[in-house]
């Protein structure tokens, strides 16, 4: 028999749970300002790319047909696909296909993905009721302020024990946004957002296996599936958030309340969110970011002696494979990144393909770039010099990289990102049309359009 | 960024997962005793009248609900009920139900609740497959004793830090049984247990709501689908389990690995089962031991003018509310329990209703129970001294409860026991096909009689 005590337990822990769900239930539709509404928008447009992108990728297939098996009925789309599955199992295989490049979205408060567990639920649930577009806008911003708003509660502490804390807070964030699409009161909000706090998905340790995507997948599906219960009269501790046996002193020793519910419904935290212009691990990003800049000067791989990186120490340990073997390992390897920078003037899935990684005259380039730590450079810095064969060298010092809080993608960076990848999938002709009805999102009257599009 | 370290991690630990993927993809099928495989159908029978007689409370009616949103196919049936739901949906609500009284088994040593979470994923997937009666008992034999090792490796830190073990280590648990259903290899049974791992099912801030009994329910859920992505060729971590950022070290600072692989195949944990013939927390059983024996010599609550319970204090801390509003709050009311069973003899769902529990004479009779904390006492024991009006006094010593290790609950207590759950669900009349059923399962040729038996 287990004795009562736990490793410290704070009884007096605000009542988060309670002020959370009143929030996301009574917060007024679109109560914030253009600006949140905007992010809203590219938040939305970035996670359709990754999910229309990754449609045909061998983790999506597994776990559609491992849903099939269920032989489920057809209530919700899935980006990229013909087939239509049940709600549940739609919110899991998009959350699945939108992380799987890990070219997704990042608050970077808290390397949480805030796209995937909530607009992954919030999709499938909109498309069975009928919702309005602007209805999906406001359970997105309102969902994913709620996961990283419970992010900042446990972040870093939680993440350095080895949680995988997208889907460890994205549960209740998708349980957030769609009790707010189905209209629950404040009580059946937080009974939802209860019973999601009992559900955390994701250890680091399946980074580097389709476990790690399935990670947003899994708390889309468990929110989902918590706010319908919740609506039939499902209970859950009303305090299961913040009491001493609650999620985050049973997840994380770090919890700061106030990082829950200062500010609330003045700051959202999608104003933090930021996309991914290269398909691989942020610390890499100003030195892809650099080398792009290289080409842009018109050097290209053949005027290439040398490139001399300097950058923080955390970057090597990272990504400091020298000689990737595949698409997966190249994603760990700054050199090859570099390489691709220059040589495409760009980094997307597919410069990180198997057959890219292997090519000759990409492997002669990543030999030709040589990294030296220097803890002077901060992590999100990168300071490159290209010695060139005729003698010249050019210096480049990138503070923020493409994609940073300080350097954010355009809205045509975003459109541009979605394009490559989705042509693929959808084609180019049925690309634009997914764009506008992304954009539109908040004035439509429902989301069959934006349905359309993304289907094939 | 989060810096790479972690609070404590063993790079070293054994291959646990693999080690326990090939036990449970290649151990022979009835690989164990005449004892093992008893308790194997003890466990399912005690199971099932649990899961029957909750058919039709309002957290199995929530559920079920919530499921049928999702319109899902008719694979698989649900004790107690006449609906059929996709496996997944069935898998969900017969755990939920099935723990709903809070009556179902224990595993002393880690006090998890192992039927709950396996027997519940195995028989939605059985009836589907069509498989074996046979095939069902080895799977739940390997299932639990899954469940229960990994229990074994972090009880009881990981309890004690707030997580309910039952639904936190049966995902893996399910994720076995189901694998071995789906005569899977080691290597994807492997892979399901990694993708149970990143899906623990549970906080003890619940107890007390309809969340608790959803955690077994969510656990087999996720285990079952583990067992179906990994089928597909879905991956994830080999080392899962046991990696520094793996299950065992992000949720629990004690790793006794060798609980996990000590005489694998030869020590069977379901040996440890045990079966509450009481519906209530396992703590107050040998209070409620002592007066169902004064009753048996012949007191009645007429008699009584107080009773004197020495007890040890978890007793109290955790089941010390002296007025219990309702049936749920009764649960935690040793002195309620007492009242119970000196009056009916028994301690059923029945005695633990909101009409038993307000009832004038069973409200005067708990009133004359008074406790004392006496720590020389153990928390499996009670001492307790009936003073009656006619000055008489009797003394009663319970050392080990009915349904301990040591005084454990008969095969004709077990019967008992599913006839009081399933009478008002079933009837009589259809109350002995059912246990017939349980009973002969490990020979049955599929489990078409079992699942007609239980349906309604």
């Amino acid at each position: 028999m287990a004795t009562n005590t736990t490793v410290r337990a704070d009884a007096h822990a605000p009542a988060i749970t309670e002020i959370l769900a009143r929030f996301v239930a009574e917060h007024p539709s679109r109560g914030w300002d253009d600006a949140v509404e905007h992010e809203a928008h590219r938040t939305f447009l970035n996670w359709m790319g990754c999910a229309v992108g990754a449609a045909r990728h061998e983790s999506t297939e597994a776990a559609l047909r491992a849903m099939q098996v269920l032989a489920p009925s057809a209530q919700a789309s899935l980006p990229g696909r013909s087939e239509r599955v049940d709600m549940a199992s739609a919110a899991l295989i998009q959350g699945i296909a939108s992380h799987t490049f890990d070219f997704d979205d990042t608050h970077l408060k808290t390397i949480i993905h805030p796209a995937g567990p909530v607009a992954s639920a919030v999709l499938p649930l909109a498309e069975h009721l009928g919702s309005s577009g602007r209805a999906v806008i406001d359970a997105l911003v309102l969902g994913i302020d709620v996961s990283c708003r419970l992010g900042n509660v446990v972040y870093p502490e939680h993440y350095d024990r080895g949680w995988h804390i997208t889907g460890t807070t994205g549960m209740m964030g998708a349980a957030a946004a769609c009790a707010r699409l189905l209209g629950l009161d404040a009580h059946r909000t937080q009974m939802a957002l209860g019973l999601a706090a009992s559900q955390p998905v994701g250890l680091r340790e399946q980074f580097g296996t389709m476990t790690k995507p399935f990670h947003p997948g899994g708390a889309a599906r468990a929110g989902l599936l918590a706010a319908l219960m919740a609506r039939e009269g499902f209970t859950a501790s009303p305090r299961a958030i913040e009491a001493p046996r609650g999620w985050a002193q049973v997840v994380s020793t770090k919890c700061d309340w106030s990082q829950a519910t200062d500010e609330l419904g003045q700051r959202f935290e999608i104003s933090f969110n930021t996309y991914k212009p290269f398909a691989c691990g942020i610390v890499i990003h100003p030195s892809i970011d650099a080398c792009v800049q290289l080409r842009e000067r018109g050097v290209r791989a053949e005027d290439i002696a040398r490139i001399e990186l300097r950058v923080h120490s955390l970057v090597l340990e990272l990504t400091g494979k020298k000689e990737p073997a595949d698409g997966l390992q190249s994603k760990f390897s700054v050199f090859h990144g570099c390489a691709a920078g220059l040589m495409f003037g760009r980094a997307g899935e597919e410069e990180f393909s198997d057959a890219i990684v292997q090519r000759e005259d990409v492997v002669a380039l990543r030999r030709k770039v040589q990294a030296t730590v220097d803890d002077r450079i901060r992590e999100e810095s990168a300071d490159v010099t290209a010695h060139l064969n005729n003698g010249e060298t050019i210096h480049l010092f990138v503070e923020h990289a493409i994609g940073s809080l300080q350097r954010p993608m355009t809205d045509a960076n975003l459109e541009a990102k979605l394009t490559h990848l989705s042509a693929p999938v959808l084609g180019d002709a049925r690309t634009r049309p997914l764009i506008d009805a992304c954009w539109q999102l908040g004035h439509a009257d429902n989301v069959h359009s934006l349905v359309s599009a993304m289907r094939v």
